[in-house]
């Protein structure tokens, strides 16, 4: 992508109503961009961020066993009615009237509507277990919703629904989720301690919060320092292996973690003093089991072995992309900008043409730019007449892991700097070594 | 993936509520469910579909140099009463009050939402021309949705906008939007013709509708038959060409179509009787050239060369994805079921195991799987134990392109059966050949 064909709204000054550095680094490099209270449009590089998280996300969905759909946004109030929950849920749910005068909703989750789905076709034990899970716009409507894409109105929520005949099957689908959702924080460059939860609005006696530490956060939390070290369970994680996800699971929760709710002050004293963990917490990712709280209500039942009827064990579990980019930056960052993991940022390089215009650096950078590009590598080429410094601060700023420096002396010998966002580290190599290093 | 673990209901009944193919079919094959009136879940193989279709539109609005974003889906009043278009909009304009009792909407359309982004952030000639999209749920609340997805209340739509400083300039954008959806039909299999068109509640004095011609389309079209032989723009078509699309442009609208609205008895009868068309059709396009009709009362300026203000010139750009699905199958089946393009069907390849449980069938199955799915195709694999004839027909409702047939008689002599789903036409090969014309 050449920069001067790109929309990328860079402010220079600081906006003053972000609080946080995530809010105010998303802003700056024009991620994103607020239309009304809570409600943001993601802009083309805040996009490219949010597409790969959700392909992340997508990808350990489907390798667990999780099959994708998609449901629509505005939901019947009926439904909600079955399950008992239109009138609990709330002024956070945003009710509708169409021009029929039908109650409408705009979902804030989805279990009702997929339990729904799940009635109406699956009749026997033998289609289980079932996982769907879809990545949708929500709504909540938040009294006070804050700190950018954090906590806002709409927001986007990969939720996924499982369907089991017993308790021991959900518990089961319960790990499959536990474990991809280790591995899918890992690899958004993130450490999320899993932790015991208050299971709230969505019911059930088994939920943990995944939680990654921040200054910003908005949870105390309290865990055992042994965390940090733990396995990330591998790639070729046997997901059908019941005792194997136990071993995960188990490991996963053999150590003090809690959010405040959920806090036990002397389990946690009984940790050796050095050991605890005392900070604040983002929550990313909330999995509960709730057992038969929805199928009983909505009558979502299986055949049995048995001949008889039984209403299905369900558990949901969600993550919320939009409030995990922030999360990642609120993680990784400096005081010139956002230090993306490789696996979401915008770009995977820069080239920094520092004097465009002039004959040598155009062709040292379109060589780049070209071959690359043809590579399968994604290029952002700043090929704008802006002055270097400039170049440079954008280039900071916006994160991506790698910046190739094209300025007239080096260009003059074959050569350009490689600068590596993350450490500092700038190295001088040809043209060409440039370029294989980014293919390597 | 194997069919045993996946989520398709499949109708056996033809449902009652379904008036045209292309909804029974989707209903049938388990693509879509609808959850209230107009509103729809799109179910894991409908998904996949819907995926493809996006996919495509995406390569080609980045081909023509449109650059993605993503806007949300609630919108301010405050917005539209900008533009005069609140209260002008009427019914199917979904009209919300939040908690604070702020008027909001469900976005229809997003003339006004991209107006205010340009205008908060582009300020130069220099950084146009421009052309943001995004594929994105919209809301329309019909008075009568029929169909399936042909015509539901929320549906999804690709909407692009372009700005330019100059009418020349915005008409050399509009011609690059036609062009690359005349690429993007081709490639989903369409024959689209573009026929001048009303603009409707967008405005504007230059507007295309992009139809495919089928029986249950909802207008009456009328046009030249030329247009069934016109060349399609190339991949390497460049789209810095003025002239270059100029010359397309130019021989697309060389010869008579219209829309009832803007049809022209005189001009349709001076076509010699054997090449007039006079069908029905389903508009899976539309453009439009407006003018200054948002940016002047929103006041979306940027400064020309002459150091003055200039009202940008815009264009929009709409494609409904939810809508070509159905287009596509309406243009494309037979008695049996769906026949998909080989560019959106789910998945690349059916393999029918006739005797699951057999040691010979579930060897040969298993070994077709793994080798094609480790190669990137995408295969279906019914191994579930139902009878074969079963098996025969889903496959050819659910229209995957090309079937392999695993019976007990040919596994025994090292074969399977290959069947092309268009043609009917069946092949038996052994199994390594069978796997090689599916990687050829």
């Amino acid at each position: 992508m050449r920069l001067s064909r790109y929309f990328m709204p860079i402010l220079k000054e600081n906006p003053k109503e972000a609080e946080i550095v995530s809010h105010r680094l998303m802003l700056r490099a024009g991620m994103i961009r607020q239309q009304s209270q809570g409600i943001y449009s993601w802009l083309p590089l805040g996009k490219r961020v949010l597409d790969k998280v959700n392909n992340i996300i997508r990808e350990e969905q489907n390798r667990a066993g999780a099959i994708e759909l998609s449901m629509p946004t505005l939901q019947s109030a009926e439904l909600w009615q079955e399950s008992g929950r239109y009138d609990a849920y709330g002024k956070e749910m945003l009710r509708i009237k169409d021009r029929q005068d039908r109650p409408m909703l705009y979902g804030p989750t989805n279990e009702e509507m997929v339990t729904d789905i799940f009635r109406s076709s699956v009749k026997s034990y033998k289609d289980l277990p079932l996982n769907l899970y879809h990545i949708q716009l929500k709504f909540r409507d938040e009294i006070r919703p804050r700190f950018g894409t954090m906590r806002s109105r709409e927001f986007m929520m990969k939720d996924a629904y499982s369907f089991d005949m017993t308790r021991e099957g959900a518990e089961h689908s319960y790990k499959k989720m536990f474990a991809a959702y280790l591995r899918t924080f890992d690899r958004l460059g993130l450490r999320a301690i899993p932790m015991r939860a208050d299971t709230g609005p969505i019911g059930g006696d088994l939920s943990h919060e995944f939680i990654i530490l921040a200054d910003t956060g908005e949870s105390e939390v309290y865990s055992h320092k042994d965390f940090v070290n733990f396995d990330i369970p591998s790639v070729d994680t046997n997901f059908d292996d019941v005792a194997g996800l136990d071993t995960i699971f188990k490991k996963w929760t053999s150590v003090y973690a809690a959010t405040s709710e959920m806090h036990d002050e002397a389990a946690f004293a009984a940790i050796p003093e050095g050991d605890r963990l005392s900070a604040r917490g983002i929550e990313v990712g909330h999995i509960f089991y709730f057992g038969t709280k929805y199928s009983e209500p909505m009558g979502a039942k299986v055949q049995g072995p048995d001949g008889k009827e039984h209403a299905v064990h369900m558990g949901s579990y969600g993550i919320g992309p939009t409030r995990l980019v922030p999360a990642i930056i609120e993680a990784s960052h400096d005081e010139n900008g956002i230090i993306w993991p490789a696996s979401v940022a915008p770009f995977d390089v820069v080239v920094i043409n520092m004097k465009a215009g002039d004959a040598a650096c155009d062709t040292a950078c379109e060589k780049i730019y070209a071959e690359l590009s043809k590579a399968g590598v994604d290029v952002l080429y700043d090929d704008t007449d802006d002055r270097a410094g400039t170049k440079f601060a954008t280039a900071d700023l916006i994160g991506v892991p790698v910046q190739i420096i094209a300025g007239p002396r080096a260009v003059a010998n074959g050569e350009v700097e490689v600068k590596d966002r993350k450490t500092g580290a700038r190295e001088t190599m040809t043209i060409d070594a440039a370029i294989n290093k980014l293919l390597g």
